[in-house]
């Protein structure tokens, strides 16, 4: 039992695995070597080799098609992941099409795609946050792209991917897969869902440190976009543009090398353990933690009644305290949660809980059965002593 | 003396402050909380409040306005931080002056923009690689920006920084500069030089991780750009759009916390030795490497010929051997370098070593004099074989 129980694993996961910090802090001290910028020394090469195995790591884990490495692209994160390819691609003209569940990391984008000519149509989810399949295949006539997220930041809400992908291929409009968060914790291919690309943050469900995030490719949706940063790619340096081949074109400038070293060590840890195993433990300490807020009188939880429609992140609200009073005194008693927003106005909308928002708490791999009811215990004594 | 003898501190500076390594692992294990995306719990305070830190150091030491740190921005790298600036700020129809030593970081970035209808204008320097002031001075009249390399990542060239900035203020042309080679080894004040914008990177000079760079702002660019990548803030979660207010609207997504907290530990480091200091020790290896440089028959030294107007990096060639096959059999040696081009082929055409490029040995402050004798030993040797 710890004096401090962590519930926000939607906003990073906590703790990451011990091999994660273990490997940043040798690639800090041993290696060092700055990747296609020296002259091949064994640090040098150790480093190329621990960043191709990461990208093999991913490629392997998502999907890839014909699991080749080069179209595993590296960002900081995932909000500059979905930037580079909703600006890459989108036109003034063209027309997107998303939901009424996404975070601002798509819905800012597309704000800004929008005041320069591009055409949003915004499908709106129903109160459980679920985009209805027939809404989508309306939106998807005659649109150029579709962004939306596999599972909601804000009460875990996860969407039918397959069917949604399909309405997609259907009607030839590719896919961008927002899986903030659902990478690591629900299988995901690429090739096998046909997406045009996914975006993934490193820090989440993946295990990695912040500062890591990137796309998985369709390669024509990686021909068809323009890069969002050019610049010096340690390759083709003899010329004064950005050269079109992958990964280089869309990985300009020195990269997060101990941020992807120490995520390479969190996909090893996430490969040992399946994702299978993952899901489930979250799955389980889910079902405690809704089973111990059942019992609260007047506790309203938003998103799927089915709870294993959903992912670990459970939201809720109760009329006698607002969100932000409840998270800051049941920190006051150690529990880590997430009040307000969750940067996701439109998805909060859609629930009905707009502008006031949510408490949110999201459970992790290494969350305990103890510290959950913990929690529990701890939001009965907090309503308690506002009721 | 070590068997590696690393050479290479132009591209990454290494090692680095051993203090740099270990906050990063310790926020790794012991911090971990995500920037304003919790419950304001004592782990997510730590964490404001060395990010907050690290902008505070970087804006005393790079010299902020005002020494406001809110107008540090963080991104992942130089070659973003150039990104953000130039993409955000120039329209076509407009014109930006450059220079003929720029790092690709700055010519692709420009090429593009070029496509899209900005003007372009390249200074030519001279074969030291120095910035010509009259012609500077011509290119300037009607511009609309320029952005220019402080110290060249090829030869080591310093440029006058006090008498281009003052060019460019006496014409009314925001100048950004790209500090890569340069912060944290040279003074350089935003505010005092009356800079548009100052690019940064954070593991060269400044002797953090790889993955962390940014940029110092005027206010009046900063508002005069729009950002490049939209989305989640932590702040004014309830509106779709990018938020105007600084630091938040260019940093959108999770930052890179470990990254920033290794850079911080590094600020502090830079603090206590000085830059004063740091320089003075470069200097004084670099003396020494071209003390022994100049006793070698037949070895070309490119950039200035004064060597106290230039950084601690020496690039050369030599006739009897192409600077690839120096730089490899260098390194089965220990001796870690770089040839070739150094992304920047117009530097290479400037300073007449295109295509064919040079090796560059560039010291850091905690390269021993014995080291680069042995450096110097080295390349007499190979050297000496192929003659």
């Amino acid at each position: 039992m710890s004096c401090r129980v962590y519930l926000n694993n939607a906003a990073t996961t906590w703790p990451k695995p011990p091999a994660v910090a273990e490997a940043m802090y040798r690639f800090m001290t041993h290696g060092g070597a700055n990747l296609a910028r020296g002259s091949a020394s064994p640090g040098d090469l150790e480093t190329m080799d621990q960043v191709l195995s990461c990208r093999e790591e991913l490629a392997d884990l998502l999907g890839a098609p014909d699991g080749d490495p080069r179209y595993v692209t590296f960002t900081s994160n995932v909000t500059e992941a979905l930037n580079v390819v909703l600006k890459g691609y989108l036109r003034p003209g063209m027309t997107v099409v998303t939901s009424s569940m996404e975070h601002n990391a798509v819905i800012r984008p597309l704000r800004r795609l929008e005041a320069s000519g591009v055409t949003v149509r915004v499908v709106q989810c129903d109160a459980e946050g679920f985009l209805p399949l027939g809404d989508l295949g309306q939106a998807l006539q005659g649109a150029d792209l579709a962004v939306l997220c596999h599972g909601s930041n804000v009460c875990g809400t996860l969407q039918d991917l397959e069917a949604i992908s399909e309405a997609c291929r259907l009607r030839g409009v590719p896919l961008v897969l927002d899986s903030a968060q659902t990478a690591g914790v629900e299988p995901i291919s690429v090739e096998d869902l046909g997406l045009g690309a996914l975006c993934f943050t490193g820090h989440k469900g993946l295990m990695g440190p912040q500062g890591v995030g990137g796309i998985v490719w369709n390669p024509h949706m990686a021909e068809a976009c323009s890069p969002l940063v050019d610049g010096g790619t340690g390759s083709f340096s003899h010329e004064e543009v950005q050269p079109n081949v992958m990964p280089d074109k869309f990985e300009a400038g020195t990269p997060n090398l101990p941020g992807i070293v120490g995520l390479r060590a969190a996909l090893g840890w996430i490969r040992e353990v399946g994702i299978q195993g993952i899901r489930e433990r979250e799955m389980a300490l889910k079902g405690i933690l809704l089973e111990g807020l059942s019992q609260i009188k007047g506790v309203q939880i938003l998103g799927p009644r089915d709870s294993r429609r959903g992912l670990g992140v459970v939201a809720l609200n109760h009329p006698s305290v607002d969100n932000g009073t409840l998270a800051m005194e049941l920190s006051e008693r150690g529990i880590e949660t997430r009040p307000g927003l969750h940067c996701a106005p439109l998805a909060h909308r859609t629930l009905g809980t707009f502008p006031q928002g949510a408490l949110r708490l999201s459970v992790g791999y290494f969350n305990t059965e103890e510290e959950v009811r913990m929690a529990v215990g701890a939001i009965q004594e907090v309503l308690r002593s506002h009721m």
